[in-house]
C-alpha cells in the first residue's frame, strides 16, 4: 500500500501541478511530467528536461550595481525535449488525433510508482467519431543508465483496427519558462540554448545544442523500437528531428523511445560519439529490461530508506513520495548537487542553497551515506570559489560559501537575504561534522572536511570582533528572510561557535591521529596556531543573545525591541507575506517567515536549558507565517522534543503534504525538495527523537495519537539500526555490525544483533 | 575680482572636467562646455544639453526583484545637440580645419564670468600651415528668454584673408552617457531619443525628438547672424540639419547662432508653432542684446546673493563659482528642481534628491525667496505621489517621499541606501517650516505646507511605535549610506521629531488663525485630532539614542557595538570606499560616509547639551571619511559652532573648492550642488552663526585667521540684513525693512535702517 501517488483529475490547473508531482529523475537527468501529445495552444504549461548543474551563465541586470555584486549567476537550462509523441487514428478526413481536449474518457488514471521508478497515464478513449481506444503511456528515468529517458507506449482498441500515425519529436528549440511577478522564478533569459547539429542515421535521431555564454554543450540521441512492421519518414529540420511511424493497428501494439542525454561537463566534447556509444552498448534493451533493473535498484533503496506508518495512509503516501522525489533529485557527481527544486522545475533557478545540508543531506546520511558524502565533495569541489568570495566580500581570509550556485560562484542578487546569509558556511561546515559523527570516518575529514572547517572558522574569526568579553558578529542575515541584515543573529552566532569548536578540535584530533597531514594542510593554507587559538578564543566567548525578562534567546540584538506584526488581522490572501509588502516593511516587524532560533534549537540543543527553548519556541511560533517551506518540519521536530506530540503532528502533516496538496500555491515551478527531507526528519529527528552525538545515538520515541506504530532504519558507523515506535513501545533492533551502546529516553542499553531492545 | 573662472590647460583629462566646470544653464536649459569644433573620434566627451526635468521612463532591471520594487525608473535625457561649429579656412588642398589637436597655440584662455553669465573660449592658433587666425567663442544661456542658447564667434587674421567655411550642425541623433562601472552614473538604456520632425525653413533649422517611452517632445529651432556676406547650404537629413557657410575672411568677423529649446512639458504638443514663435519674437535680438540683459539679471542676483571674502582669492572664487552654479542650476517651474548635478551633467541621472531642501533651500530662502518657494512647490506638486509611495511601501496613511525622482515616484532601485532613508520626508516638512521661520508667510503654510506636515507626520506615526515610555522608528536608513537598515537612527528620529512637533504646532495655528480652511484640509485629508494627539505624543516620547558612557548620541541602536574601521589602515586609493567594498563589509563597522548625528546636531541643535554635540563631532570625526559631498561642509559649520576655527575653515576648503579642483574624481560627471549650497551654508550657518528660530534671528560670527573680513547679506520677513564681519568686530546693517531684535554671541540688539550694530 502507498507506493504510489495517483491523479484522475484532468483540468488544466492541476495539470501544470501534475508536470511537477510526477516528473521523474535520477539524479542527473530529470523529466517533468509533461504530456506526450501535448496541449492546446496557449494552455500553460512549464515543458522541461533537465540536466544537473547543466547550465549557463547569465549576466545579472541590475538598476544599481554596487561593488563586488554578482556579474553573472547561473541558471540551470531546460535541455532539448524528446517528451513528444502524437498519435493519429485513422486516414483521411477521418483521421483524429489523440488529445485530451477532444472525445471523451470513460477511464483516467495517473500513477507515479515509488517501488518500480515509473509514472503512468492511462486512458480508456472515445474519439469524436466514436474509435474506442485504450492508451497507456509509462515512462522512466533509469537509476542505473543516468543517460536514459524511457517513454513506453501501449495501444489497442476494440473497435478500430484502421491505421495508425505516431509522430515523435526531438526537438532542440527549447526555452526557460519566465515569470517576471514572483521573484522565486526567473524573469529574464529565456532562450539560452542554440541547436549546433541535427543528425539522422538509419536508428538514431540526434540533436545537440550549445549555451549562450558558457558554451557547454548537450545532446540527445533517440532510437525507438515498436511491436509491429512499420514504415518511418523522418523530417530534418534545422533544430529538430520529427520521426512518423506509420502501421496497422490490430489488436494491442506498443511503442518504445528511448532517448539519451549527454552534455559536455560529464562526456567530453565529442557528444556524438559519446550518446552513439551510449545507444550502441544499450540498442537491445527495451523497457521490460529498464524497468526490471529501476525495481531493483527502488527494492534496495527502500530496504535500507523506508519509513512505514502505521494507521496513517496520508502520511505514508507523503513520506515515500519525498523520499523517492529526494532520490529522484540528488547530484551523484562532484558537479552537482540537489537543487531547491530538484530535477522538477525551474524554480530558484536550479540554484543549490543550504537546504541541501540542513534539510536534506540527514536522509542520506542516515540512509545512503554514499550519496551524503558525494554531497559534500560537492562542497569541497567548489571551496576555492568560497574563498574567492570571501575576499570579495572583505575579508582577509576564509571560505564564505555562495548563498546560491550551481558551479561555485555567488548567483544571489539581493543580497541582504542572499550572501548575507553567512550562516551557510557554518551550515556546510556543520553538515560535515554530522557526517563525521554518522560514519566515523576521520579520513575523510583528514583529506576534506579539516580544509572545509578550517576556511570557514577562518571566515567567522574575520567577520566577528571581541567586544569586551565577547566575541560578536554584526551584519549578517540569519535564516528567517524576514528579518535582514542584523547583528549577533542567534542562529548565526551558534552556528559559528559550533563551527569554531569543531575546528579547533579537528585541528588537535589531527595533531594527535595524522600530524604530518595537518602540516601540509597548515603547508597549504597558511595556517598557524595563533588562528586555532583565536577559533578556540572566538567559540568560547562567543555572545549569545538571551532575554531575562522573556526567558528566551533574541533572534538579534534589537529584534524583540521591533513592534510585533499583526498576523491575526492580516488578511489571508496576504501570505506570503513577501509577495504582498516590500521587504523594509518586514523588516521593521517581529514576524518571522520560518524557524530561525527555534532551527539553532534544534541544530545545537546542548546550547541553552530546556526552558529557553520552550519559552522561544513559545515566543516565536506566535510570529512565523511558515512561508518559508522550511520551516513547519522544524516546528514539528522542536514540538516533539517540548512533549506537544499533537502539534508535532500538525507541523508534520503540512510538511509531508505540502506538494501534494500545492499549499504553497506554486508547486508547479517545482517540489520543495527541503520541506520532503524535512518531512523525514520531523519524524526521525522528531517523533523519533534520534540525535547522534560525540557520545553516541540517543532516541527520545513518542508517537501521535492517531497512528499505531512506525519503523525506520538509519546506518550508524558500518551497522543497520532498525527503529519501530508504538505506543507505549520503542523496538530497536541492530540487524548488521557491532554492538554498541544507546540511550532510549535518558535509559542506556547495549545492543547486540539478534537481540532487540524493547523500551517501554 | 574673483567673478571668474579661467582655464589654461589643453589636456584631454581637463577637457572633460572643463565641460562640467564651464557648463552654462538657467535652470531650464543647460549645456555642457563641449568645444563647438569638436574632439577627434575616440577622445572622451560628454556632450551634453539638458532641460530640467524632461525625462524618459526605463523599465528598471533586477536580478531578484521583489514586492513594491519600483518598475521604473526617471532619466534625465541628453537632448538635441546644437553646440557643433566647424571652421575651415582656405581653398582646395589649403583648406584647414580648426582644432585644438592641430597647429600652435601662441595663446589660448578659457573664462566663465560668473558677473556677466557667459563662456568664453578664446585662441591664437597658428595653423599647420601657418595661418595666423584669432578665433573668440562666447555662449550664453539667457536667464531671461528660458529657451534661448547662443553662440558668438569672432574671427580674425593677421595674414589670411581668404575663404572661410562655417559648418553649423543641429544634430537629434544623440545618446545618454553610460558607465557601468560607476553605480553613481547610469549603466543603461544610452539612446531613448529619436528624431520624429527635420524641417528647413529659410531661416530656421528646426529638428523635434521624441522619447521611447513617455512620449514626451523636444525641438530645438536654429537661426544664424553673420557680420558679412555669405552663401548658405543646408544638408537636410533623417537625424540632423548641418548648414554651412562660406565667405570671404578681411579683418573681423562675427558669426551667431541662435539656438531655442523648447519641450512638451513645458510648451504644449505643438513644438514647431512655439519654437517658431519663440524665434520670431527674438529674431532681431543679437549676442549683444541677450548679453546686456544677462548682465543686467545677475547685477540684480548678485546684489542679494554675493558673499565677499577679503583675503582669500581662493575660496572667494571657490563660493561664487557655486553660487553662479546654483542659479544656472535651479529649477523655475513646479516640474522642476534641482538634481544632484544640476545641468551640468548625468551623474545620479538628473534625479532630485534630499539634497535641494537640505544643502541648497537654505541659499535660495535667505537670499532669493522666490526660487525656494519654487523648490517647495515642487514638493507639494509630488505629494499624491509621495502618499501612494507610503502605501505601496505598506503604510496606512502618511507621505513618503521618493529618494531620488524626477516626475514624482520613486527611481531607486537599491532600497537600503534609497527608499529606506525615510528622513527625506522629515527633510522637505523641514524646509517648510525654515520657510515659514524666515519668510513668515502663513498663508503658504496654510495653503501648502501644512499638508506637507500632516502627511509627513502620519507617516512617522504608521512607521514608528511606542514600546514602554518611548517612540520608536525602526528599519530605516539614516543620511550615512554606509550604516542602512537601522533602528532608532538618532538623525531620523530626532527630525521625525520635529516634523510631528511642527505638524502638531501648525494645526493649532490654524486652529486659530484660520479655522475654515483647517476644516477643509482636515475633509482633505481625513484628518482627526486624535491623530494630532497621537503626534504630539510621539513627539514627547520620540527615543533619542544617547551613550552615557561617550556622552554622545549613537548613530542607531547598536552602532556603538560594532568593530571600529581602521581608516588608518586603508590604502588612500580604496577611497571612496563604495566603490572598493561591498555594502555589507561597510554595514558591518563603525565607518562614516558623511554626517549624520552630527548633520543631526546642525539642523536640530536645541535637542541637546553642547557637551553632547561636541563629544559627538569627535567622536564620528575619526570615523567619518566624507567620501558624500554632502560631508565636509556640515563638519565645517559644526565645527564653527564648537570654536573649532581653523578646522572649519580646513572644512569649508574641501567644500569650496570639491569641484574646481576635482577632489572627489568625479566632477566630469557634473558638479556636486548639494556640495556647493554647503559652502554657502558653511560661511552663513558656520562662520557668521546665523540661526533662525521661531525667536528670531541670532548670530555668533567667528573668522578664520587668514581672512580679513566677509560679508553678506539675507532677506528676513521682508527685510534685506547685511552682516559684516571682520577681526573682533561684526556690522550688521538693516538695508531695507522693519527694525527688528537680533542676537549677536547672546548678546541682543535692536536694530533699525541707518544704524548698523557693530557688535565687538
Amino acid at each position: 500500500m502507498s507506493w504510489k501517488i495517483s491523479s484522475y483529475i484532468m483540468d488544466h490547473a492541476q495539470a501544470l501541478i501534475d508536470e511537477s508531482l510526477f516528473f521523474t529523475g535520477n539524479g542527473y537527468l530529470g523529466v517533468r511530467g509533461n504530456l506526450e501529445e501535448g496541449l492546446p495552444e496557449g494552455q500553460k504549461t512549464i515543458r522541461g528536461t533537465y540536466l544537473n548543474a547543466f547550465h549557463d551563465s547569465v549576466p545579472i541586470p541590475y538598476g544599481e550595481k554596487l561593488y563586488a555584486f554578482p556579474d553573472t549567476q547561473q541558471k540551470l537550462l531546460n535541455v532539448i525535449d524528446s517528451q513528444s509523441i502524437s498519435i493519429y487514428f485513422g486516414e483521411g478526413v477521418e483521421e483524429e488525433r489523440f488529445s485530451l481536449e477532444e472525445g471523451k474518457f470513460p477511464w483516467n488514471g495517473r500513477y507515479l510508482y515509488f517501488d518500480k521508478g515509473y509514472a503512468e497515464r492511462t486512458y480508456k478513449w472515445i474519439s469524436p467519431l466514436g474509435k474506442r481506444i485504450n492508451l497507456t503511456f509509462k515512462r522512466l528515468v533509469s537509476f542505473c543508465e543516468k543517460e536514459v529517458f524511457l517513454q513506453h507506449l501501449e495501444i489497442e482498441s476494440d473497435n478500430f483496427q484502421g491505421k495508425i500515425r505516431i509522430v515523435s519529436t526531438l526537438n532542440g528549440d527549447v526555452s526557460n519558462y519566465i515569470d517576471t511577478g514572483d521573484p522565486r522564478v526567473s524573469s529574464g533569459h529565456a532562450k539560452l540554448l542554440k541547436v549546433t547539429d541535427v543528425q539522422q542515421t538509419e536508428e538514431i535521431s540526434y540533436v545537440e545544442c550549445e549555451t549562450s555564454y558558457t558554451k557547454f554543450k548537450t545532446a540527445c540521441a533517440v532510437s525507438y523500437q515498436l511491436s509491429k512492421p512499420f514504415n518511418r519518414f523522418n523530417d530534418i529540420n534545422t533544430h529538430s528531428i520529427v520521426s512518423e511511424f506509420v502501421f496497422q493497428l490490430s489488436e494491442k501494439v506498443t511503442f518504445e523511445k528511448k532517448s539519451m542525454f549527454v552534455d559536455s561537463l560529464r562526456h567530453g566534447e565529442d557528444l556524438s560519439t559519446a550518446a552513439f556509444l551510449i545507444h550502441d552498448r544499450l540498442a537491445d534493451k527495451n523497457y521490460s529490461y529498464f524497468s526490471t533493473k529501476q525495481e531493483a535498484y527502488l527494492n534496495n533503496f527502500w530496504n535500507d530508506a523506508d519509513v512505514e506508518i502505521i494507521g496513517d495512509s496520508d502520511l505514508q503516501e507523503g513520506i515515500r513520495f519525498n523520499l523517492f522525489h529526494l532520490l529522484q533529485s540528488t547530484g551523484r557527481d562532484p558537479l552537482s548537487n540537489i537543487a531547491a527544486k530538484g530535477l522538477s522545475g525551474e524554480g530558484y533557478e536550479g540554484h543549490y542553497f543550504w537546504d541541501t545540508e540542513i534539510y536534506i543531506l540527514p536522509v542520506f546520511l542516515l540512509t545512503h551515506p554514499k550519496l551524503a558524502k558525494g554531497l559534500l565533495l560537492y562542497r569541497y569541489s567548489i571551496l576555492e570559489q568560497a574563498k574567492n568570495h570571501a575576499k570579495n566580500m572583505g575579508h582577509e581570509s576564509g571560505a564564505l560559501f555562495p548563498w546560491r550556485t550551481i558551479s561555485g560562484t555567488e548567483c544571489s542578487s539581493y543580497f541582504p537575504s542572499g550572501s548575507a546569509q553567512y550562516h551557510i558556511s557554518a551550515d556546510i561546515a556543520y553538515s560535515f561534522i554530522q557526517y563525521y559523527l554518522v560514519s566515523g570516518d576521520f579520513s575523510f575529514m583528514e583529506e576534506y572536511g579539516a580544509e572545509v572547517l578550517f576556511e570557514t572558522a577562518r571566515l567567522w574569526a574575520d567577520t566577528g570582533h571581541f567586544d569586551g568579553d565577547c566575541f560578536k558578529i554584526d551584519a549578517v542575515t540569519g535564516p528567517d528572510e524576514y528579518t535582514c541584515i542584523v547583528n549577533n543573529n542567534y542562529y548565526t552566532n551558534v552556528m559559528a561557535k559550533y563551527n569554531l569548536h569543531w575546528a579547533v578540535k579537528c585541528y588537535h584530533l589531527m595533531e594527535s591521529a595524522n600530524p604530518s597531514q595537518l602540516a601540509q594542510l597548515c603547508l597549504k593554507t597558511g595556517l598557524n596556531i595563533g588562528e586555532v587559538q583565536t577559533w578556540q578564543q572566538a567559540a568560547a566567548q562567543m555572545y549569545l543573545p538571551y532575554d531575562e525578562h522573556l526567558g528566551i534567546n533574541p533572534q538579534d540584538d534589537t529584534f524583540l525591541h521591533k513592534a510585533v506584526w499583526n498576523l491575526t488581522n492580516t488578511p489571508k490572501d496576504h501570505f506570503p507575506l513577501l509577495l504582498h509588502y516590500h521587504p523594509l516593511t518586514l523588516y521593521r516587524y517581529q514576524v518571522c517567515k520560518q524557524a530561525d532560533t527555534v532551527l539553532a534549537h534544534f541544530l545545537v540543543e546542548d546550547e541553552q536549558k530546556i526552558e529557553t527553548i520552550r519559552n522561544s519556541f513559545d515566543y516565536y511560533e506566535k510570529i512565523t507565517t511558515h512561508d518559508s517551506s522550511l520551516s513547519s518540519c522544524i516546528y514539528s521536530i522542536m514540538a516533539s522534543k517540548l512533549g506537544l506530540t499533537q502539534k508535532a503532528y500538525d507541523y508534520l502533516i503540512e510538511t509531508a503534504r505540502l506538494d501534494l496538496d500545492n499549499t504553497h500555491g506554486n508547486t508547479k515551478d517545482g517540489l520543495h525538495m527541503a520541506n520532503m527531507g524535512g518531512t523525514w526528519l520531523a519524524i526521525v529527528y522528531g517523533f523519533a527523537g534520534l540525535r547522534i552525538k560525540e557520545d553516541g545515538i540517543s532516541l527520545q520515541p513518542a508517537i501521535p495519537e492517531k497512528w499505531l506504530g512506525f519503523r525506520f532504519s538509519i546506518q550508524f558507523k558500518g551497522r543497520k539500526i532498525q527503529i519501530e515506535v508504538s505506543t507505549g513501545q520503542t523496538r530497536i533492533t541492530l540487524l548488521s555490525g557491532e554492538a554498541l551502546s544507546i540511550k532510549v529516553s535518558e535509559q542506556p542499553y547495549h545492543l547486540e544483533t539478534g537481540t532487540p531492545i524493547d523500551h517501554h
